[in-house]
């Protein structure tokens, strides 16, 4: 078993110390249970409700700037794995909405969002290279950020290169739901575990930003796509922390002789890619 | 709003006369409460738990077979359309196992499932066409079956192809699921519904056989994910019926400047297809 946590924290825009501050304070409590791996929300760094590109670039940091030296260093202390959103400064004209993992032996890979929601494709750049698939000391170790797990195809491709847990940097704006139900982001998260059976953290964020409100649902699966913490919407910031028995990624078994990557059928899927 | 049903029936194997009639019965009590959509199990021809192909292929039945000829005329007499599984017998050495979506004109298409679960690549032979999407007078449906429902590309197809309902016959075998959740195979039909914005309708089946449970789990969604009926194991059989928005399908946006299949980056998903 893996103790995996989502710090849940409400970042402070425009204060990019004071942020740095509490993602601390909620990485160092979850080392306090033990955690593993912590993941962090969708540009944590800098809050998320930018008006232009402009704005984004401005609190964009490159890949050793203060925040990730920040996560580099509390990977070192607490050995554990860190996946977290940032907003990256590549030098380039606009920024990126970027996930880094990081442990004690610093960056281990940095992904760019590709799939941008909303007003993001006014504020960002896209990234285009595939999630990256790390081996960590717990585990092998993907990221996708927020709209990227809408896109079955996306989760797909670390699935399919080993990731036994897939961790994404969420912000997810809170929408009317049926009385009762799961947030359908939460829904999502739990199929994307079972159509690849792949273990899956999103970690939201709370915090009212600019009018935006979030689901604040964090959410934990086994690679069965059962809740293990978190899946409901709430307002407060919290660590939810689950152990995950990541090894069961590596079994695609489905019943009998099924096996849910095996069983595709990728020749036929060619109108998937017109 | 269209008036979608579904029949979660018990065929009574090795007696396909008693399945006709209790199949038919239950298509009249949809007509009855106004169905212009009527989806039955997969397999209801037959039943499903075969020993081996031989046994699958002395059950199967051609198109104009005596179960597509009761559904054409169920059809035509109550002027709805009919989506249901059946055991095909194409004149080959394997039966397939197929769905047919009928109305009072006739069969409109016969799709045989490509992706086959656990046993049943050994008793069927495995489609190789993608779902078809047919118009009709109330809508362009399409359908698929069962475990291919655990494949997101292959709901995708039928989507970007302009489906707005998804009508898929299926036997849900049961199995364990923490108290109070629904079923995963329901889950994974609202992210389905989810990440295509279409609408699904899935038939699933009750009543022992063989000593195979069923989850009796039925259920429709609309083109959010949400469940309009069903959606729960249950172990008695029942018409499940919805008014469902089908237009709402043809909307893909999914907030602000969003578009869930514009959104798609195909052109990156090439390793899904490796």
């Amino acid at each position: 078993m893996t103790k995996v946590a989502a710090c849940q924290v409400a970042p402070v825009l425009g204060d990019p110390a004071a942020t740095r501050d509490l993602v601390a304070e909620a990485v160092r409590a979850a080392a306090a249970e033990g955690a593993q791996i912590v993941v962090l929300p969708e540009l944590v760094s800098s809050g998320y409700a930018f008006v232009d590109d402009a704005e984004a670039l401005a609190a964009a940091e490159p890949v050793d700037g203060p925040t990730l030296r920040l996560w580099q260093r509390l990977a070192s202390e607490h050995r554990l794995v860190v996946v977290g959103g940032f907003c990256e400064d590549d030098g380039g004209e606009r920024a990126f909405n970027s996930a880094a993992i990081l442990d004690h032996r610093g960056v281990l890979a940095v992904y760019r969002k590709a799939h941008l929601w909303d007003r993001e494709r006014l504020v960002f750049a896209a990234g285009s290279s595939a999630p990256p698939v790390v081996e960590t000391e717990v585990g092998r170790v993907s990221t996708v950020i927020c709209y990227d797990l809408e896109f079955p195809e996306w989760v797909r491709l670390p699935a399919l290169a080993g990731a036994q847990l897939v961790a994404a940097p969420v912000n997810w704006p809170d929408s009317a739901r049926p009385p009762g139900e799961r947030p359908g982001e939460v829904i999502r998260v739990q199929a994307d575990a079972l159509v690849d059976r792949v273990c899956v953290v999103a970690c939201d964020r709370v915090g009212t930003e600019r009018e935006v409100a979030w689901v604040g649902g964090s959410v934990i699966t086994d690679a069965d796509g059962w809740v293990l913490a978190g899946g409901w919407a709430t307002t407060a910031a919290s660590v939810l922390v689950a152990d995950v028995d990541l090894a069961a990624a590596d079994d695609k078994g489905v019943g009998g002789l099924s096996d849910i990557h095996r069983d595709r059928r990728p020749d036929l899927y060619t109108g998937v890619l017109d």
